[in-house]
């Protein structure tokens, strides 16, 4: 077991009262155990105790005996493996695992009337919020190598283009800086930029698109994620207009970032920027979102978001501002919080690039 | 509402003797609304009481209203959504779906001291389990095109050829075909068509590999599944006599496939074949799956499967022989149990191809 990040649980299960937890999520396992496991429709369950006492309950087609850093309990599809965690677990409240599927919180309940679930995502979801140092080194070089990728994605923005092309010349970048990937690159033209629910297609390169790559990978099991609109042929006025605007709420929101600001004052400083130039409701969505072993994440940088900001949190700055029928802009970096203020881990530029 | 099949499901609550169930997963909400909602983190529950009133409970975002077949309760972000659901709810049990995030269920017992969740997937499973005529054209349909598609990802074994662009081969004739992607192509050449966990790769094609196609297709949201081995290059003798096993272990599956047999005699039928020869050992997983809106539904056609085979029933019978390090074979067609037998969805031919 990772000590220093259970002993963190193990504090925040003091704080909210809550004696034993079963973690379940594979990114919340593997940030404890460093083991990944997929369990498809069987059960895993990582029991931990506030006295430290730990345990992964796993079945035994995922082989991890020997190799999994955390004090395993291994059953097969013959065994009643509800039944078996049911009989480790002390009286009264357990917290469960936001995601974990119902038919195990009810196989529990039935092998037990003695315990209680209650929601239990918080102390794991807290510790992991705040990155420690071995994750910033992997999310810092997660967020270098996208910014190499999303070069060589550029380089692909040539006439003939399509979504997909672009997609695929930047998946190919990744691949070859031995990364893995991340969530499949959304790549659009034109007014597919302005849809939010767009996703990458066929779709060809015209003149006077506005092109927007919004990509990440994965280092290591950690993400990256960062977005740049360029055009393709000679922006209208307008564009420049919206590109430079969105550049500023970028960077604004990144300015607002430090520790012991609420995340909303980071929407708010980026939003600001857009409403004040009359394009607020064409911003359409939160300014970021948390990051680290998933895409998305606590902490949200939401207009409702009260987490005050902390060294150690990383997440998205990513403003944009969509025309429907005509274009969209959006541009987003990664931000770590630090001791006095914040690292922004991208550093391909956001000058605006004609192609 | 889609009557039949909601008077089905509550004839299956009133066997279990539940008086309320909460349907969650997208293809059963599907299944009785005609509506496919991807909830995401948010809450989804079609809410059925055994007097036949369902209500969907669902987020505005998904804009189902005016369009969706059900009685519908909207609700926003800013609202309870758990809250106005439990509102909602009769005291006693209540089932609910398998793979319901656990918090949904705790909410709900928060919020109502007097129910008490039991598992609750089975109602609808069961209705699942028996396609109706429309069902059946639209399976039988998306097997078709299946037919169609493999025959051209045959045509792209040729020198030269990857796993990969096999695969890519594949996806485009079923795109070409109007339909929609199923699970991944999974393509193996040579050894690794006898590692059961390889997943497409760029391997490339060498003279005397085997080559295993197992693919699918998705038609108005039905899946398709079927296998076939090829040799690139002549075979061996030995090659040669496993496959003919293991289309002659697929044609016995068949034949046994009728109304009222156990669904493990199935399996049975198919694996004697292969144990028959002494290739037991490396007939390594069950015979088949049900299939339907999802890949794998119920009913298994395993060794263990003690479900009677009914009219409607769709499943795969797909035996194969894994010989490590070598190579493998693997032939897999649907077939729907009928009043008086089994109809076999798939017409692409079981001879051994030799490309």
């Amino acid at each position: 077991m990772k000590e220093n990040r259970l002993n963190r649980v193990a504090k925040g299960m003091e704080a909210m009262g809550l004696a034993q937890i079963l973690v379940s999520s594979p990114a919340s396992v593997y940030y404890l155990t460093g083991t990944w496991v997929e369990p498809g429709e069987r059960m895993l369950a990582l029991y931990i105790h506030k006295s430290g006492d730990a345990k992964l309950f796993a079945n035994r087609m995922f082989a991890l005996s020997g190799s999994v850093d955390a004090p395993l309990v291994e059953f097969d599809d013959t065994e009643d493996a509800a039944k078996i965690l049911a009989d480790a677990l002390r009286p009264g409240a357990i917290g469960i695992d936001k995601l974990w599927p119902s038919q195990f919180t009810i196989r529990l309940m039935d092998a037990r009337s003695d315990i209680r679930p209650v929601l239990g995502s918080k102390p794991v979801d807290d510790a992991r919020m705040l990155k420690d140092a071995e994750e910033i080194a992997l999310m810092r070089e997660s967020s270098r190598k996208n910014d190499v990728a999303i070069a060589r994605a550029m380089e692909a923005v040539v006439p003939g283009a399509t979504e997909s092309s672009v997609a695929d010349a930047y998946a190919r970048a990744a691949q070859e800086l031995g990364a893995g990937s991340g969530f499949p690159p959304l790549v659009c033209f034109g007014k597919n930029c302005a849809e939010p629910h767009h996703s990458t297609d066929n779709t060809e390169l015209r003149p006077g698109d506005s092109v927007i790559l919004d990509v990440g990978l994965s280092w290591n099991r950690y993400a990256s994620d960062m977005t740049r609109t360029a055009f393709f042929g000679e922006p209208t006025d307008e564009q420049r207009r919206v590109h430079d605007l969105v550049v500023k709420a970028n960077a604004a929101g990144r300015a607002a970032a430090r520790p012991g600001v609420m995340m909303k004052e980071i929407d708010r400083a980026a939003r600001k920027v857009i409403e004040d130039a009359g394009y607020g409701p064409h911003f359409i969505h939160r300014t970021g979102h948390g990051i680290g072993l998933e895409v998305h994440e606590p902490p949200d940088a939401s207009a409702v978001s009260d987490v005050i900001a902390a060294p150690g949190m990383v997440f998205s700055v990513e403003p944009g501002i969509y025309l429907p029928g005509r274009f969209g802009v959006r541009e987003e970096d990664l931000v770590l919080i630090t001791g006095d203020g914040a690292e922004t881990f991208n550093h391909f530029p956001h000058e605006m690039r004609i192609l």
